[in-house]
């Protein structure tokens, strides 16, 4: 994206990301279309706290989960903060439900749901 | 998609579609990710009844038009009949409620939201 939110309060560990009102529903839906940024998306659900991304048990090369971070980023769907050599992420859940009620958690239980299908 | 519902009782008149328990959620999240099958899901949802291709006004070339309503019809979002010389289609809301509730209606304000907040 070309427009990059102002952070009312700068701070210089925090990556950029779209403020609020940038955020829009069709970068967000394209960023929750892949299975690995799902499977993101899934564990940083998980008791919604703050992950490394080097926590993440991710099917692909570093360089690739480099690039799904930064798509969810990039949409609105994660934060992601510098934490010494660490990039830490979080979803953005009050954004996401302020703009898009129900939305984020209907994917996650649709997810879910695929998922004990696909394993049935 | 390779693989076909076999539809129970043949009718020569539907197109091919996923059957329910075919349908991905990562495929049915990228059809709803553009803008113009938006458009159509939206269209769509408005009265909740089957539309001829012709009736939807879309900035897109025929050409254009008919590969979004087949790439919605082969995520399992829409079903399209041949009526005659005309396409009809319908949003498959109750498959889709079945396997991710919430997630069509959550869409759907989503897009609402995010339209007022353009023209605003």
């Amino acid at each position: 994206m070309s427009t990059r939110s102002s952070i009312p309060i700068a701070d210089p560990n925090l990556l950029d990301q779209p403020a609020r009102e940038q955020i829009r529903l069709e970068t967000v839906l394209h960023a929750f279309a892949d299975p690995v940024r799902m499977g993101i998306v899934r564990d940083l659900a998980v008791g919604r706290s703050d992950m490394s991304c080097i926590s993440f048990h991710l099917p692909v090369s570093k360089s690739t989960a480099t690039h799904h971070f930064r798509v969810l980023r990039e949409a609105g769907v994660i934060s992601q903060h510098k934490r010494g050599t660490a990039r830490v992420s979080r979803l953005r859940y009050e954004d996401l439900d302020a703009l898009f009620p129900g939305l984020l958690d209907s994917v996650i239980h649709g997810d879910r749901a695929q998922r004990a299908r696909d394993l049935a």
